[in-house]
């Protein structure tokens, strides 16, 4: 096993593509040996292609990679997908009746009846879910960037303590708008309460994650969500501020507790990308903040901070999670890492 | 009635302070007297001791005039205070007591027992409270910037359908923190979860602003809020996330019927600093926003937006409305304009 | 002549058109009587067609308004171009042509032989170039955004002293750029610097507009100019450092004095845009600041501070102007009306 | 010599004393034993007493140190110095004369004749001015931030083809200020275009830098400087629009291969915090720019982009360094590891 998976990058050429190939530098499992990207790009040099956004220079070996197209030619059996949802949907699924293995960032099969919709730390138990597809190949994907950090947050007190219902108001950053995204006359020294399609994402989601599977399917949990989302000035990080009944009662201290212990799989099997640890808790009633806290743990972790009993529900608090790394490519290769320990990847090879 | 009635600024250097001289510009009614303010800047002029931050410049006339102190020497009898609340305490109850009245936008006596706390459309009933004042002054007092807007949105369905309970999410704008404030590196790409005591004032004020007045007192209203308080980077103007319980049933298209058929004491008696319409609602999703609204109606309205079904509450909506206009000196100068109007200012003249 | 004269816009849903419209509302000589824009937006209702950013709403009147085609049916004789430069050769050659008079924002023209590019305190005498067009229309031009205040400062010096050289290194805002314009993604927390075409027009149009006029020819001037232009994150007011060679010996208060004694054609004839003062001195250090004066005389002066001695350049000062007012549609108007008070405008209606 | 070598921080809560702190974790040579600040802070934890602002956690070992007070108590005879020059004058005094060896960020001895003013690439041997030090201990400074980067850049252009003049415009980060530093209200969407005694530092130390070491004394260089300085709302990196005279006539390429090419001491000693490489040249038009470049080589480079011909001079270009590690802790810090490879540091041992 001393030779690296090689994958290949759809939609290599976008915002979360860029970010794939940022975080997949140096992985010590995966290897980029493909980009793939729209018509328009393909055939091009990467580096004259795109229009590199992150602060990191872009790995010189992908730099000179020649793009492809997003079809059956491609090599690599796994594939990162961060195609656009106009795209994907058609795309992915005619990879995956090919026999490639999309682990997917983009919506258009999350609620597909057999499509796993994984958060490694929460359900890595959904991934026998595509045994349930007819495909050669097969399609598992990432939630949106609000919901993994929230449901990361959850995750703990739904297990020890059950949850009946949540309310979450959003202040997303602006990456989470893709490139080039949110103007910025819309939006320095600005507001944006709306995010077309956001509020049902976060209301629908987090039910198929905390779903319970069950003779190959998954029953959606009962939870009664409410989520509001808005669009602030902040370049990486989504804050939320969330508000929970417990089916149980429980003290502010057992809250704590019960976060600080998280313990989950891909933390025991030591994934490379997995956070040392998924949930940090902060005291000082300031944070947790985008600035200060989103690169926590390789940008891979959630920041709680502010639990407190509330008037209308049992408690409340503020969360923060990295939107581009935990909310999208981290959350994704990190679902690839949970496949390959559980010996899943190896049947796409 | 045609000479003006002279009025002196406590505080005035501050950004609250600047705010009053800026609005009170050629006011009809008004004309400062007297700037007042620390020990430190007393005996200074003004253009030399303030650091003006408002985009309008200082007016001629209040630039040139010698900042006097705080105490019983002034000469006007109708004081606008935006005195920090460090000092407005004692500094109000003993011009008060010396027979000013004070119109004040500080905190330290809103609860007092016999000062009314007044937003001019919805309770200015209350202002009948200072009767039972012992002192030959009288203090009248301006709820927190947070607060206003929220009240005036709700005050028409509190009279048509009532309310139960409501949950709000604030993104706080940065001159609600006064200058020089937030500092730049705390707030740019950056979001700051919690701002002292202001849950607590938007938990607490508007039970009194919502209370009845009844025997020469006020009895708090029976609703239950929940408050969670952000800080963004906007310059002016604070949005506000707001869920609400309605105790009578609803259609969507009559509480936008209510909001916009909402008339007010101040409109009808066509009071200067009073917006035509208190209250605009907005059919766009993506509003209200800071940056496009604010200034609606000279600052002096609250902007709504997204009234839609809510999976925990009867409705969520946004509001928005400018924090240091309608949410500080001018809705203290519509205190005034209402007392002047309904003939309570001249006893203090 | 108590009937306003009917003027039409082109390109009338991008930023720049929205500018117009918003500065001709009330405006006492000219009403707008046609929206026209692309043939994507043609026919369409203007309201339902424009992505309004402006803080003032949309005049009610133009909001409804059926957006025109930009060809010769329209009826307006008097045309305010707010064109793309993709578009705006053709389209304002064929208006032209067929008898429309076009005042232009587009720098497509501005080199034009025949065509004046006109600051009306600076080159009102340029206007008589259109004589020799041989169209029955004429093309008449404003310069570009950071152009305008350059010139408007130089202007007085050049008069009195005697410009030989003079260096500009600009920070442009957002605005400049249209609407999306520059991604949040770009210019949050940073600066870009650079602007495609920008220091040539910078280094260019000075020449013509301080040309001299000379049998029915602009003869350029001869001064020295580098130009750099960079982008930051400023929503409007364009922030230039300049530092200047004069032909003659001047003390710093002989220049100031300058400054504040400059008298224009267009405030001697109180044209309606024209400002009260084009120029104003601050004598604070830390002054101009966009935020703090760029709507100044209503958006159309120049703000300059620092005026200081340079150890390569004789002096070195700041100067801050509205750049899509002063800067474009403000000043196009500002063009209009000096024709409309010299007769000029009336051979065309 | 496996042992680190004890050093100490004065000044270390300030936003520059942090950089130390974080910058040290983990240092090879050099391990904190002490962290003194204030009489105010003295005696408090350090975690306790600091406003922590980076966005990597305080390392542990200090968090919990007892602060101590800036006096000879001190037992590390190493000291980094991050004092505000309202006290750093005095104290750095006291401590030399004590026989500590002060490695100073503060401006205060910047300018005393046998205080060396070091940038490790450019001048090292003026290392060698502390021998004219009558003090048992000695000081030894860092340049004003906004001066580091651009000497950096300056000294290849120096070394092959000599300069007579240079014209620099600054747009500089905020966190130059320190913290709080500059209010968000002065800041966001605006520019500053002032920065007290910035021009002065940016027009005289690089005559010091540039100078010739000659019988224990420094000739400043004789190059004409003329510096403007704004702020900006960039939270790091300080970007520089310079403009230069050559001595020798050099085309666009041959300044390029000279940058690429340059080689210095600290690179060639491998010391740990040198960068690989000290001038980076971007081909992009729109490069450098702070938020992509500023952490390039553990932010300790400078990047230089847009060469190109001037009307005025010779060359104009843009340079970008990170302002508080290569422009505060961390070029300090390379002082005091090229002063410990070339022996010198262990005389004050």
């Amino acid at each position: 096993m001393n030779e690296k998976i090689k994958v290949g990058i759809l939609g290599a050429t976008g915002s979360v593509g860029q970010k794939f190939i940022e975080l997949l530098n140096n992985h010590p499992w995966f290897e980029i040996a493909e980009v793939a990207a729209s018509d328009k790009s393909a055939g091009k040099k990467y580096s004259e292609a795109v229009n590199w956004i992150q602060s990191a220079p872009i790995q010189e070996r992908v730099s000179e990679m020649k793009i492809k197209k997003c079809d059956t030619n491609l090599e690599s059996k796994i594939l990162f997908s961060a195609l656009d949802s106009g795209v994907a949907g058609e795309i992915e699924k005619e990879l995956s009746g090919a026999g490639f293995l999309i682990i997917s960032n983009s919506k258009n099969h999350r609620f597909d009846m057999n499509v796993p919709l994984i958060v490694p730390e929460v359900n890595p138990n959904h991934l026998a879910l595509i045994e349930s597809q007819s495909t050669k190949g097969a399609i598992v994907t990432n939630p949106n960037c609000s919901t993994i950090g929230l449901v990361l947050a959850l995750k703990p007190l739904i297990d020890v303590f059950g949850i009946d219902c949540f309310n979450v108001v959003t202040m997303q950053a602006l990456s989470g708008a893709g490139y080039p995204g949110v103007s910025s006359l819309d939006i320095i020294d600005n507001i944006i309460p709306f995010i077309s399609g956001e509020e049902e994402k976060l209301e629908k989601e987090p039910l198929k994650i905390f779903g319970e599977f069950n003779q190959n399917q998954i029953e959606p949990a009962k939870i009664k969500i409410s989520a509001s989302c808005n669009r602030v000035a902040v370049i990486d990080g989504h804050t939320e501020v969330v508000q929970i009944n417990l089916k149980n009662k429980a003290t502010k201290d057992e809250i704590i507790e019960v976060w600080k212990k998280f313990k989950s799989i891909p933390g025991t099997m030591n994934l490379p990308s997995a956070p040392l640890n998924p949930i940090y808790y902060f005291e000082d009633e300031k944070y947790p903040q985008p600035k200060l806290h989103r690169n926590i743990d390789k940008g891979m972790a959630v920041s709680i901070g502010r639990l407190r009993k509330c008037n209308l529900f049992d408690y409340k608090f503020v969360i923060m999670s990295h939107n581009t790394i935990r909310g999208a490519a981290g959350g994704t290769i990190l679902i690839a890492e949970l496949m390959k320990a559980q010996n899943i990847l190896e049947k796409y090879l």
